[in-house]
């Protein structure tokens, strides 16, 4: 088992009941949920030690988005606490033809208002072996990305590999003017995985990839990563092909430098409990093959299938052990367990 | 954006929670709705000014139904309060192979009480566009088919146009031994548009429609609605396959007196969260094209799209604005919206 | 309609909401089930007069699992109450590739800890027409292995047909060392009506079932049967593919010593609501066809149409009349019944 | 323990959650009630054989109401199914200085539509010690009001005990113009128990009483009942002191013809979980007394305890044991029972 | 009746449910407040014609809000939609010794932002009775202080009488370094009406109120009112005695510069369903006195009763008629009204 | 700041919604609590360093157990998984005069069926400055009642003070005729600090303490138990007077060896939210002042207002901070903090 330590934002989601509109009826269901902490809670069930890094609001809020963390494992003694508010984002889940529809009130975080400096990040990252990262970290204010930059080259300099989820949201980057693509190359340059697909390699080295089938794509984009970042080892992403609201089918891919692409096969994906947190999960599972040192196709069919059973759980966090990624990976078993 | 008047019944729906059914566990979920009420909500949510004229009863609960068409914008100064009671209907929405239920508790509602001449038609119409009604009204009375009638009269005297939904219920029509037929055809003869099928026309014209495909059968029965009825200029349907209760396939059809008919190819829909209201919100959709003047294929896509997001809400009330019917009718996104 | 006595094991399940795991929210909904009260409250909506026979807590738990029996009309004066504790299960229902868990909390209960000779059985059996037990109540200890045979045996000298459902459970008979194959044997001996498949007749006699077809497993196995209970008349099951955790296929086999096999086309059920008690739902439409003189075509086709409603109600329990069942049996209609 | 039989009209209670105002928020609890079920209930929780006779809708309304009884222990068999609407009441149930408000909605129910000669009183009276009325059924129509008459007179006849609950409710009298003083008299005529003070006496007897305590008042009022109705044996009420909405003070005065007063003294009540129902939850333990034999002291004792007990339950059902209000009669714990 | 325009921030307010503390469970309650928009649905329910004017963020959060106050009949059009943020708060309401925590996450909302001329006063109040504003408004930031203002001086310009709520908050001021004293003076001196205690009069005039008896202090401060703001005609408070958090106890005073002091003796509230709003609603009570030309005393005790009824209801709203605070005021009545 | 080390069984607690009784509606709300568990979050709450140690079930309700401790901050590394099941309790909370009811479900759990070597004491209790056990943990059978006696010998071997909470349930020491008196002395002559009264004392000392008040009774009992047990330096308990089963008083006495009697003096407790875990948060209280060193008079006020407090909480858990304490100790403020 690995010692993980994850860098990023804890935002409190509020989400209306069952499938209404936002608001339709006077109640909010709260869930706690963040790109990497999303990750670190499955990685935690999967038994690894995994510690949190970041900020959060010293109030009610805050406290109960760290005690969520630690209810699922994390160590959450390096998640700091300064006054200001929690990031919040409001969620109406959508149905059918209705996409689910995401509302960001994270403006103004603590988070995004701490210091770059103020992590010590020798002590945060000792005896750590992954460092997991995003690209909303970045994206949120210069502090937030000189910080997650001083992470990734800290994390580099104790020997900790540095796992990046690409994460492109040109929204936040337009608030406040950052070069996203200079910002973003300088992280992927520190990355030994990344989660990223042709839409962000686009983005970032400019690459174009017209290619017919998606797949195509993706090893493009990932030929031009390993040019380009000459630390990076394996490039994933999942391949989502939506039939309605409800219903999406999922692939995945993990392009090894060394060993070439590996794919796990489409899963019908349907009907859907929650979608948030797939990708999520899905990284979770590839850093826990990666981390077992499995072989790349083993490892990716185990990441597709954390990230398919991630949608029949609500809330952000794929709360799946180890063994009940396995079961669906072997043979699904859709019957009553007993 | 048009002034459209919208005269029937304010119904309390209460409904089982998830798929339960009735007081299987001791709770009732309560929405409001009314065939005409569901229409004018929607019409609000794409941006028209509507009013809502009828009779509540004078306590809490018709209180409550008018305060909730406010919420969505309507105007309900034309909302008369009367001693008595609210019609209610009990709602089990069933599942997989077992049909959803509705318990109608209805007779004696202040609505079904209020005298024909209770409503001043002209001031109530004033600056109106359209007047919207249903054959819900008139079945429920003499009293109510009297003002039903009298409204449409007023509505072509006053120079706004006449939409006039079908909606053909023989059981209320028994109760009071009621002339369907003839009612039916008086009020019909007053609209300029018709939301019926060719079971509807069967009914009030007599007509026969052995076609095999369902759009011939609407066809014919549009060629004898315009013989019949001469100031009518369009009637629109859907045509609802149900694979499960769960799961209906939906198309639809307009049918222009002078440019014949438009259709709007088949949708799946499902896993279904809420059914009722689905043929109003289509209802809505048209007469947003029409009071639009949209080209008939345009308007009849944008009422079925209007009618398949209707399916995915909770309630009576298809709560969607117009770009979002739009961004369905362009090309369904069906992933979450950040 | 017939006097149909069942003895066995109620139990409170409780049960995370909506698709949550256990305890994800601190919320747990209560339903009253049991394999033996299931059929018995099938059996009570289909008209029949029901009475359960078994031992509850004297306490607000059994005293509750108790009231909900009668709330259905079952006769619950012959359930014993005594100290000692309800048998409990916990459920998370599951979704997609994530399967339903049952986690039983059921040792020790005062149903289990019932001595055999509890049971005044001439007098809980006066009048009765049928007897229906299931395996479940003889893997939980000698105590309810006597007690089950002494009523099948009671049931016979009285001349009430008995109805035995296999439901075969490894893991109860391990925790006491019981020989399953001599007392299932011993209890199949007495009935009449079966309901098994070639799974159970694999461990009960032995057989070795290596044909493809399922159907072609469940006759071979009916014939053994059929073979080693010389007083047998009926086998019947339900043959099930899941196709996800929300979605299965269904279909059902009724062989018949003299008449042979009656089959009910493949249903598909689909997305399930609650799957609990699907099997239970499908033996009380079968016996209510048995009661009921019909035909095996008729009989198994309410039977599979009863057991695909229950997977559209929430809770242990099918709620249905016969007249729903009929309606599907005859051409499923989907929309709103008003 | 003695057989009772319980006349009235079974109700549905929809009320508001919490201290919400009525549909403040869209959802509505659901409790079964009535006058004469209340009584039925809390007699059955102290262990008698109580039947419930009247009139409910055929539909699944009616069915819970049905059902819910059952659970309780009561016999249905009695309940007649007939087409038509559940009388229902929707209660907000108040704070501090805010009364709580009850909405009837329960004109034209199928109860008091039921003819009265739909009860054959002989077989429904056979072997019951006591009929408990109460003056809600002969205020709903000249129907109800014969068939209540009808059932005192059989009971009578059958050499069972009247026990009467004026409950005057000038309102519904009203409404159909019936002639209260002259029905009420004749079925007070009948009773050997009735629960009434001096304002139900000041009605039917016109008796004046200008006493400044409330307990001289009950006394002339009870001397005036007595005189008036030579069957009378005793006379009973609570006296209830508001201080506000949550807390109320409550005493309990039992006139015996024979061996005059006995009096409960007064008891704090509060904070107040559900009002409903108090006045039946003291019927019901006066009944018990008087079934027991007991000394009227330890009656009226046991009666007031019943009523303050109710008033910490939700919902319209005293659901205590005879040892609960036994404990509080002898001497309240309040603190944890383990 | 009067027009009434209120002026100030629509907020969210988002509640732990039952006493727990803020997500102690996963759930919050919503409800919309703001210190003038309770008055305003007060005044509301009293039958006046109030108009909302402010902004909210162009959203599902800022469209529920508005909806809230249409659905309690005020009249939105005034309400400015504008990109943003909406104000926030959370609530945990405390019981016991626990006092209620309310936690504010309302900066750099749409309302906050919104430009001094942003509003166009004169067609805004045209018509307009009265205007009312609170303390908190200006407390917000320059912005909506030169808002404030200039709807006073508009109000006073077109005739309309002006209330004000002084509401003094030092933690806002503080944020922004506004100068409390000077704005606030500016504001009063518009003041026909002022909501304010000896504590706001000490911040703005600087004076003293040694006095001992609460009600002194209060006349101290309203004379140093009337000296200082020549167009002030009445001040009014509260004098609140919390005995614990579950039970308070209310006075109100209203001292008018001509007829002096009128005093509501000391209510006793409690147990406290919800305690916020409550001197919103003792506000609009007393304007509503004061729009009906009513005596003082009448005035300050329908004000004080109107508050007090507040306690009893959840939400920010006090929804109660005139005639139930009528009730109140002329003689309680603490038992269900039927 | 201190190392605590609590040690006893965690239960879930299953509880009626609201004020009903158990499964009068179908809902239970599931809460975490025991003893020690209760005392271990209370002082985490108070910023001490926390580890909990014991036995849950490897399945998903330990987990829930376990991760609900790790949410309030303690340590859960020593908490062992076995097979097995969790201790369970079902709770009505009661009302007015219906007292609470308890009822057990925790025979035969993962932690009474524990093997008394299955603890490694020298390393759980590393570093730690206080042990706190209760005598619950040695009443459930003769392998806890050894795990108690060796975890409390080690921490007095180890340097660190034993904190030994009473807490004697007759029925759970009859279930295994367990030595009470002799196994309890055993335990108390150990402990540094004991909570404890004098019914305790009566049991374990056989002593007779016939004072008129209770204050006299607890000192009497203390001098009888400093002269039985010379390492004990205090004892400590609340004075409980229960005035409805909603309302009752404190008061709290800690007696020092060589200090003598500290009294916080009475206060009045109501409306109780939860009184469930009200002398497990006073014992928390106190050994945060002893810990702090404090003043006996400070440490007893201090352990009474934090007992008070927690009959404000719903659950087990006394979720309030040091600050929040203080304040009431203080002074208590009963209005919003803002």
């Amino acid at each position: 088992m690995a010692r993980v330590v994850c860098f990023g934002e804890l935002l409190l989601r509020l989400s209306a009941p069952g499938r209404e509109r936002l608001l339709q009826s006077p109640q909010l269901e709260v869930r706690i949920g963040g790109a990497e902490a999303n990750v670190g809670v499955s990685l935690s069930c999967f038994g690894h030690q995994v510690a949190a890094v970041g900020t959060v609001a010293d109030n009610a809020l805050g406290e109960a988005a760290a005690g969520e963390l630690r209810r699922h494992g994390l160590d959450t003694s390096g998640l700091r606490k300064a006054p200001g508010r929690m990031g919040l984002y409001f969620l109406a889940p959508g149905a059918i033809h209705r996409p689910a529809e995401v509302l960001y009130d994270r403006a103004g975080s603590a988070f995004a208002l701490a210091p770059a400096d103020a992590y010590d990040w020798p002590a945060l990252l000792q005896g750590a072996d992954w460092l997991h990262l995003s690209g909303v970290t970045p994206a949120l204010g210069a502090n937030t990305a000189a910080a997650a930059l001083a992470a990734a080259r800290a994390a580099r300099a104790a020997g900790a590999k540095v796992s990046f989820d690409g994460n492109f949201r040109p929204k936040l980057w337009e608030v406040w003017q950052g070069d996203a693509r200079a910002i973003l190359s300088e992280l992927m340059a520190e990355a030994d995985l990344l989660f990223a697909d042709y839409r962000d390699m686009g983005v970032v080295l400019g690459g174009q990839y017209p290619q017919a089938e998606a797949l195509a794509r993706v090893e493009a984009a990932a030929a031009d990563a390993f040019a380009a970042f000459p630390h990076l080892q394996w490039m994933a992403c999942t391949i989502r092909a939506p039939r309605n609201v409800d219903h999406h089918a999922l692939s995945g891919v993990l392009v090894d430098r060394d060993r070439g692409t590996a794919l796990a096969p489409q899963e019908e994906v349907g009907p859907i409990v929650d979608r948030i947190g797939g990708g999520d999960a899905f990284a979770a599972g590839v850093l826990h093959g990666l981390i077992g040192g499995w072989e790349p196709e083993r490892t990716i069919r185990f990441g597709l299938a954390a990230g398919c059973l991630k949608h029949s759980i609500p809330g952000d966090f794929n709360l799946v052990s180890e063994a009940e990624v396995e079961a669906l990976v072997g043979e699904g078993r859709y019957d009553v367990r007993r």
